[in-house]
């Protein structure tokens, strides 16, 4: 899954990389591969309300991850998810993992 | 109402101006105080196949202001949203407006 908030952040962040049409086509695949996982104002209140994250929008990732019962948070900043509700993983850790 | 993805990007932007403890406070405020629109996969994928809007957050604050039937979308970049479906209203005009 990826969450909502997810798309707008990588739409700006790929501007570096890639033309407005390739991040819409690119984002576009992702959106169609993934489940989407809405962003609405209980996650943002639970987000807000928990001081045990350091970075805000990690604890929205982690609102949409526990909704949907996710396995893994896939993240390269593990340290940042130590007060999760869903596990985090590093990306390379993720794909040894057995499915 | 405000688009549930200007809430992170908020937290983001008021970093410059307000501590933590603050950011939340204020946001938890502006959440209480106004209808959060949830943005979802609809929506995104909507944004990301209309190229009549040069800036891909512009799109989606206007899905979820159509969503809801807004009478104004309150702006600084009035032209940004030449192509919107919810007219753009600069905040001064709107504070003018009759209610």
């Amino acid at each position: 899954m990826v969450a909502a908030h997810s798309i707008p952040n990588m739409f700006f962040i790929l501007r570096k990389f890639c033309s407005e049409e390739q991040r819409r086509n690119l984002l576009l695949f992702i959106v169609n591969l993934l489940q989407v996982v809405p962003i609405d104002s209980r996650k943002i209140e639970a987000a807000l309300t928990n001081s045990k994250f350091k970075d805000f929008e990690d604890c929205l990732q982690d609102e949409c991850a526990a909704e949907i019962n996710a396995d893994f948070i896939i993240t390269r900043n593990i340290d940042d998810f130590a007060n999760s509700k869903i596990k985090p993983i590093l990306p390379g850790d993720f794909l040894k993992t057995p499915l």
